[in-house]
């Protein structure tokens, strides 16, 4: 099974894509779209689209794992994130994916075991999980892949749960 | 020139579409996009923006009018609203339009002459600038009416301006 997970944003939009057979991961490939502040909010949205849409038809994913979003305080970048949300959702539909959300306590708990663990303990799991040598850089890059390793995780122990 | 109005969100995305030409304006078309709770908002995402270019696609506007959203309170919902948003702007880039956004305070000034107008004046307004015989329902559908006339008043005003 090939999953994609994508950290969603304006400004950087996070993606890493992973095989996932057998308990054992394969690294296929991981990145960021970016897009630079003055262009205007629908220019960037139609960038983050076509290049998640480029992605999907290169890679083929069959699913979809993306962070829920929580803001306890900016809502005015809430709104923009929530834009660039939209549009990754409206890619992976479009691609045929299905989609899969998890919070952030979730995604944390997969990879960690401790729902409230650090950023810097999360990439170091996704650096020791897929044997890289280093930690995929941005930080939205290492989130999407967080959230690719977290589906994986959580598709096995449905299984197992049954 | 066509202008269409668009009020974003994920349950109701109200749209309508005027002709202004010599200070005139002609109701050329208006209504709403809804989805259902339950679908999940992948899906829903997918439905409005499907829903959205077809409208665009029939009616062939050449400017696109779009509320600036503020929330003071419940974020969850900003963001829910924020991807429906993304998904509006992207459909109108994909048709080739531009996009001009308005805070409620520009539009509410541009239709009653008060920035802190109450909604059913400004809905009044659209009644009674267009010649309708009532007000455009559901009130998604009468926010983006006004969202397109204040667009074509702002439009009118710049030219003057010069």
């Amino acid at each position: 099974m090939r999953i994609i997970g994508i950290d969603p944003g304006y400004a950087i939009m996070g993606y890493g894509i992973l095989d996932y057979n057998g308990n054992r991961f394969k690294t296929v490939h991981y990145g960021s779209i970016e897009t630079k502040a003055g262009v205007p909010m629908p220019e960037r949205l139609k960038l983050l689209y076509d290049g998640l849409t480029e992605i999907i038809q290169e890679y083929k994913p069959d699913e979809a794992s993306i962070e829920e979003l929580f803001f306890n305080r900016n809502v005015t970048t809430a709104i923009g994130v929530g834009e660039a949300r939209g549009i990754a959702l409206l890619a992976c539909v479009e691609g045929g994916l299905s989609v899969s959300e998890y919070t952030p306590m979730q995604i944390k708990q997969a990879l960690v075991g401790y729902g409230k663990a650090e950023k810097k303990q999360v990439q170091t799991m996704v650096k020791t999980i897929l044997n890289l040598k280093e930690v995929p850089k941005p930080d939205d890059t290492a989130d999407a892949v967080a959230a690719a390793i977290c589906h994986a995780h959580s598709r096995n122990s449905r299984v197992i749960g049954r």
